[in-house]
């Protein structure tokens, strides 16, 4: 990476994680300065570890779990321990989702509010259980050792879009739920009178759109890309799917002058491909 | 495009379009059988033009114009016929999301109802906002044939970056704005009863997240991108910005032998570039 394309990066970075710090504060801010706190009551402060727990763990850490692989001085780590990283956050975030789910379940039953009758929850849980199942996809095709390099060659490109148009789905069902809550409660005054508890929130909105808009940026960056493993080029060679589809080929390309002398020993690449332990990266 | 690639791309292109529509239609039954109808009368049926517009022009008619340089059957076609369906289309969908901001402020106003205190008109004005300049900016910058193509290689990533997230952004305003309208108006029975009405909007929803998925999924596949003019590899060979962001140069290094050998004559090919009138593609 270029001196240039490098600062640009960490700008945008820090900008990622500042905007996603501060969607964690201002929803901590939000239930314990207007919405009377947290606690586990079946109740109201029970209700608030929803939408604090969402966007800690469904929205700022997910973010960070599809970056991981975008910070340079992690090129030289392997990339099985990235990739254990990147399960390792989604994991978390995964966990704090579903506890996020079972508090506002336990406060609709408690209060005997109807459980999944709006947008919000319908998207709300087809994400949770799209994103579990993503998880578990990801791990057996991509951790683990055993997968085919032909299965994971069709699956990346899958796999990148399902968890970038998750991430954005989980956004927008925040969005979604953040309007909610605000009709629900601002009653007097009113959220049609633009009470500071509105502005507030809405504003927490825009950092979670901020937010996104900046982590799918740096996310679909080619040029910011974690360098191809050196034995890993067969599937840029033969099938270019994988590679290709990430559209950072053509950097790759102009890098990496073994590109065009594949090994032809495909069953030792293809090892190497699976279990990524080489450890040292050129680039860095 | 390989027989089966194309094929591939015809079943996504024809669900788009089918999911596309039937949000259209889906809009259309919920305003005009649950909601009163439509009208311009400052009232109920002056906002029902709200959600119709919005979901024809701001989301079916935007997805299809984020897609139209994917159709394998106007590769044929010049650049600048392409580009100028890609602007009037965007255009439609501006003056169509214009008219529907117009409905409902029109009927706020005669309403004596606030405007812009909730987190749907916020992000919904910044979205038309962005979505004008987007259109201004694409006007000046790719259809008029004057900006530099260094200024085109710098701007291209962005524009397809800002168009990809404005359109997410829409689909997102939407789904806030259908939660806002069932809240407000679903009292008797309550929405929180699931009310036929209730599940048919919820479903509208998903319809057009359903939608947003398959374009998105249709603008980022490198292999379906419209093939590369032969007498604009300046960008290629000397930048890789523009290509590379979008991925599909090493698709377009595979089929294209001309790469390697870019014509010195740059100002030709600047004008070429700008004026986009070969006419011919090698690939269909």
């Amino acid at each position: 990476m270029a001196m240039e394309g490098y600062r640009g990066f960490l700008g945008l970075l820090v900008s990622a994680l500042l905007v996603g710090f501060l969607s964690v504060i201002f929803t901590l801010i939000w239930v314990l300065h207007y919405r009377k706190g947290l606690g586990w009551d079946g109740g109201d402060l029970e209700f608030n570890w929803h939408p604090v727990l969402m966007v800690t763990g469904f929205v700022f850490i997910q973010g960070i779990a599809i970056i991981v692989y975008r910070l340079p001085w992690t090129w030289r780590c392997s990339k099985f321990l990235m990739k254990s990283i990147h399960a390792g956050l989604n994991t978390i975030a995964t966990i704090l989702a579903i506890v996020a789910l079972v508090a506002v379940f336990d406060y609709h039953n408690v209060g005997s509010i109807p459980n999944m009758y709006s947008l919000h929850s319908w998207l709300g849980l087809a994400a949770v259980i799209l994103y579990v199942l993503q998880l578990l996809l990801g791990f057996f095709i991509f951790l683990l050792p055993w997968a085919p390099v032909s299965l994971r060659a069709i699956a990346m490109p899958i796999h990148v879009y399902s968890g970038l148009f998750l991430f954005g789905t989980v956004i927008a069902t925040s969005l979604m739920g953040l309007t909610e809550k605000l009709f629900f409660v601002l009653k007097d005054p009113a959220y049609s009178t633009s009470p500071p508890e509105g502005l507030f929130t809405n504003t927490l909105g825009l950092l979670m759109v901020l937010f996104g808009a900046l982590i799918l940026w740096i996310a679909t960056r080619p040029q910011w890309k974690r360098p191809k493993e050196p034995d890993s080029t067969l599937l840029q060679s033969n099938g270019g799917t994988a590679e290709a589809v990430e559209g950072s080929a053509a950097v790759n390309l102009a890098n990496n002058p073994d590109k065009s002398d594949p090994d032809p020993n495909s069953e030792a690449r293809k090892r190497n491909f699976a279990l990524d332990e080489t450890g040292q990266r050129s680039t860095m």
